[in-house]
């Protein structure tokens, strides 16, 4: 039972994989290179992670997302905005936020479910997370079910995709990455830095808020 | 009112844009390179087509697909198949046939809405033809409509994918494609050799079964 885990180097698709694992799926784990600000950071997280899971990993350049532009995560001349007041204060998330690429998770999905046929894996484990996620709208549930029954017409195969964290907050996936013992240093979340966390960037607002309400210290910050 | 159009340089593309063209559209062409034996011949196809409808173009490099592999058109190792019996006797068509790119349709249009929403285009046309296709399950119409669910929903758009030839058959399209001025000198089909069609892989037969129930000589033979 082979489960292909898109990992992104961030903290909920480092616990969406530890879950895969603890479900007794043996791990295979993709990551995607992308130009953006955080590269080789994430890159080496992904490694980081799949080394402690036990996982064949593969990294795919999908680095004509660059080219598509229009997202401050991969255009430089673009400013990762920070300390939004609409993150945390209930304000209306009707536009997607500039760091949106668009329809990333379609993309990304769309090619590891490619890899999954391949290599003979029944799932593919996600780390979408719809309430936390900057007010992508390819983070959904409602995304995720639609691209299901795209994804099992378009291969002739059953692969599901997986979730688990969709309805999680990030104090719950803290608490249940810390459960299943995932190394969280081994995880990144900045939006800008290579080097350390802004701290002011949505990502790591979330993340941090994520460690205060899990009252857990976070060995990146 | 703009429209991108995903143009491999085979002839069902082409016509496709040229379709859209005739309803109004201003088009945007997009192709894709992923190490296909016949890559060259086809992106040279590619710019012609463009040209051809004054249509600005992106070339993105989809060479990961190579990688994932377990197809014949991109694994030199495998052979592509000849005269296959199946694909004009009706056979069952139960196996994706050796060719079948791994969800290819599923990646090149998710990169396409990708661009697509970035560039303000409302819809996406797309050469595919289900009868004709060689038997890929990501060339149907089930598949067509689930994905424009999931593409919509991703988005929040609603981008529309426009397949104007899926229930057409190669015959069809070649009449279709004259009437519209469609140069098919600027079109390539085979899956073997970049240089001569083979005459003999699935995508000659049709295209030739195409022209002779046309009854128009093709450019390119």
């Amino acid at each position: 039972m082979k489960a292909l885990c898109v990992i992104s180097g961030g903290m909920d698709s480092a616990v969406a994989a530890a879950i895969a694992r603890r479900e007794g799926y043996e791990i295979l784990g993709l990551h995607f290179d992308y130009k953006q600000r955080t590269q080789s950071r994430e890159r080496q997280c992904f490694y980081d992670i799949c080394s402690d899971l036990g996982a064949k990993s593969f990294v795919f350049d999908a680095s004509f997302i660059a080219g598509i532009g229009g997202s401050a995560l991969t255009d430089l001349s673009l400013e990762v905005p920070k300390n939004r007041k609409e993150l945390f204060e209930g304000a209306k998330k009707s536009e997607p936020p500039i760091t949106y690429v668009p329809f990333r998770n379609g993309i990304f999905l769309s090619i590891a479910v490619a890899l999954a046929q391949k290599e003979g894996c029944e799932a593919v484990f996600l780390g979408l997370v719809e309430e936390d996620s900057s007010g992508y709208p390819d983070c959904s549930a409602d995304f995720l079910a639609k691209m299901t029954a795209a994804i099992q017409s378009g291969t002739g195969t059953k692969i599901e995709l997986i979730a688990p964290l969709i309805a999680k907050n990030k104090g719950q996936i803290v608490k249940i990455g810390t459960e299943l013992g995932v190394d969280f240093s081994h995880t990144y979340s900045c939006y800008e830095s290579d080097i350390k966390p802004c701290g002011a960037c949505d990502s790591c607002k979330l993340r941090a808020r994520g460690f205060g309400v899990a009252g857990i210290k976070d060995p990146v910050s």
